[in-house]
């Protein structure tokens, strides 16, 4: 008998609500480790948007308590993708899903890897008719598990951290006097966060800013907008765009009480291109070149 | 020590679930106070409607356990609006959010503010990189530490509660032989909450009314049609329409397994006028006056 | 004092999460049974979808922990259908919800109604002012006592499990070369699980089949797909249709990365025909007959 030891999965899938999926995996998780708490982070990511699934749960990592992280964005299941469980911050947290880039970024802001296991052994899975949801059957068994205090080398073999798959985060890079940036994540109130910190705009540029929406070369054409940079969404009154430092330290692209993202066509993967205005405009309307 | 006051949070908020804040709040206050529960009431209040988050929670008010209510619909968030814990039913309860009116209605169903304090000690609150999620930085610690014992002095500076921000509710008004009402909600199965509850419609109207949606001056026109008091939705057969006592006391427009509101056209804040049928018209169809 | 029975109330519904209901039903339970873990299923079915219910709930049925299973899609509400609480395995789990179809095929997989109450007993119910809330005021107090030892007896008049309303599960039937099947459910990810299992396909039919979408009595058309059966998503490339082995065990007509109900035009209650193609035809393209 093994002494449990932790008491809280905080869990995160594509699975949305709509189907049973999220409900069936909490009652193997209860089934098995009945003192064990589960936290959903959200269910809502794009079905298959390991990228977007990643950034979420980088975005959640610095606040979830001690205990496992189970997320699932899973397109290659029932392949030979492998399903691993991985060790960080001295034990006080381990996190399971794929191996396929989902849990690399909350992996490295959590300190890195420390040891990783693969989820092989059938002992700590359930038996089931089809392949097809690894949620059930392979990884909520291995949450419940190591929370009742199974050690991860007892789920399967050890994986060298270096050949688990890395995450891609894109950078900001400079293109002459611009800073060339991309939409991270849209959110429910329209917000767009962009890969860029307070510290990647040269304070010289001062707080009179301007973004421009899509690139050059789309044909679809693009949105030049000022913008100020902003604290809080109440400064940017008359409908006047801001660049908001958001509650992750990052810059978001964003309005006051109006979405940011439907008045600009941003969405996550879009491409921002920030620069600033010595002498504001005349003139602060929206222009549109090209056809939308 | 403190000892554990309370070991449940009732929480809403208009942050949806498609992205991670309400995962996050939650795991702020599991982190903080493992023993505590947190009961989801909804957090799909649409984004900085204060009037509907409002009005749900006093729905919920009656219900809810001993413990912490946490209510966050917060357009004002990172501005001078204040953060407020406030005091119920003899210390039953602690209500906790912001005030700009959100929290008034469900106060005053619980008998009124009794204590109030604002949430200003940084000692309970987390630091963050910016300040647009109040949620996670201010009122869960808050929620967590009241729940933990704290005391809400502690917290900040004693708020007197007359000023607090109130909340309003329309009041249903007389018009000659009518009566002009509101819809204060419409829930997902398209009924459409009224304020007016059975006591508001004189007894001498008997069971055989009519609704009109819209004011005569709305140029998009009016829509007329027959309404009969009932007590179950299966009561209206045939595509009836019906004044239902819903399960708050409330009347509700309403049909049977169909949407009333998609119906009749109606949304919350739309005004209803309910006059008795006398002589029940000889043809019960819909009447659409002008344009819609 | 009774000793609790249950610590787990598995929850079901179609009342959705944009309103308060679930929360206050959680509520509920809360109060009366402080020591019951409450876990969503899903609360998404279809509005008043009682078979869409009973599906998801019999597939949610062999993975719940035992206790309480709560389930509410209840068209008939405030009407003369029963109210009940079914006891099943030995005791091991007590499924409470409407007498409309909606508990029968969950509890058959569970093994029978063993006995059977109807929920009448004011005593343990809630008074309300509207009697169209069963959720609140029926079932989750039922839930709670049941949870806090009450015996099922004392709950109302004993039930004849033989008056209980069935479900209705449609079987597959031949026609011909053919196997007439039925779609049971759509999932989020858009695959379309069939009423047939992977031994309802004759081996001698080999892997290379055709479906067939729509009735060829259908003004609609029909749409003709050749499909492969497959174990994982991943084998379907390049757009190509599988029957795949569900995780239940079913027959399901999926692709990879895609929605197969999008791309065939597939919704529950759907008929798909299922042929074996000998001789593989030469030209896989999709054939529409008929208008759509």
């Amino acid at each position: 008998m093994t002494e449990p030891r932790f008491d809280t999965v905080s869990f995160l899938t594509d699975y949305g609500t709509s189907d049973e999926f999220v409900g069936v995996v909490k009652s193997v998780i209860r089934d098995l480790a009945p003192h064990v708490w589960v936290i959903d982070l959200t269910h809502e990511i794009v079905p298959f948007d390991i990228r977007a699934g990643s950034l979420a749960l980088a975005r959640c990592i610095g606040y979830v308590p001690s205990g496992v992280v189970l997320a699932v964005v899973d397109p290659g299941v029932a392949t030979n993708r492998r399903a691993v469980a991985i060790e960080v911050a001295g034990g006080a947290g381990v996190v399971i899903g794929p191996d396929n880039g989902l849990l690399a970024p909350a992996v490295a802001m959590a300190g890195g890897a420390e040891r990783a296991f693969e989820l092989t052994n059938p002992e700590y899975q359930i038996e089931a008719a089809g392949a097809t949801f690894a949620g059930r059957d392979i990884f909520a068994p291995a949450a419940a598990h190591v929370c009742n205090g199974v050690d991860l080398s007892e789920l399967g073999p050890e994986v060298d951290p270096v050949l688990l798959l890395p995450g891609t985060v894109p950078l900001p890079r400079e293109d002459g006097d611009a800073l060339v940036t991309e939409v991270l994540w849209v959110d429910r109130f329209g917000n767009a966060q962009l890969n860029v910190g307070p510290d990647d705009l040269p304070v010289a540029w001062g707080s009179h800013l301007q973004v421009q929406v899509g690139a050059p070369t789309d044909p679809s054409g693009v949105t030049v907008r000022r913008a100020v940079r902003a604290t809080s969404f109440a400064e940017l009154s008359g409908g006047a765009v801001g660049l908001v430092l958001d509650s992750y330290g990052m810059l978001a692209v964003a309005m006051d009480q109006r979405s940011a993202a439907e008045e600009l066509g941003l969405a996550a993967g879009d491409q921002v291109t920030i620069v600033s205005l010595d002498d504001p405009p005349a003139v602060a309307t929206q222009v549109v070149l090209g056809r939308r």
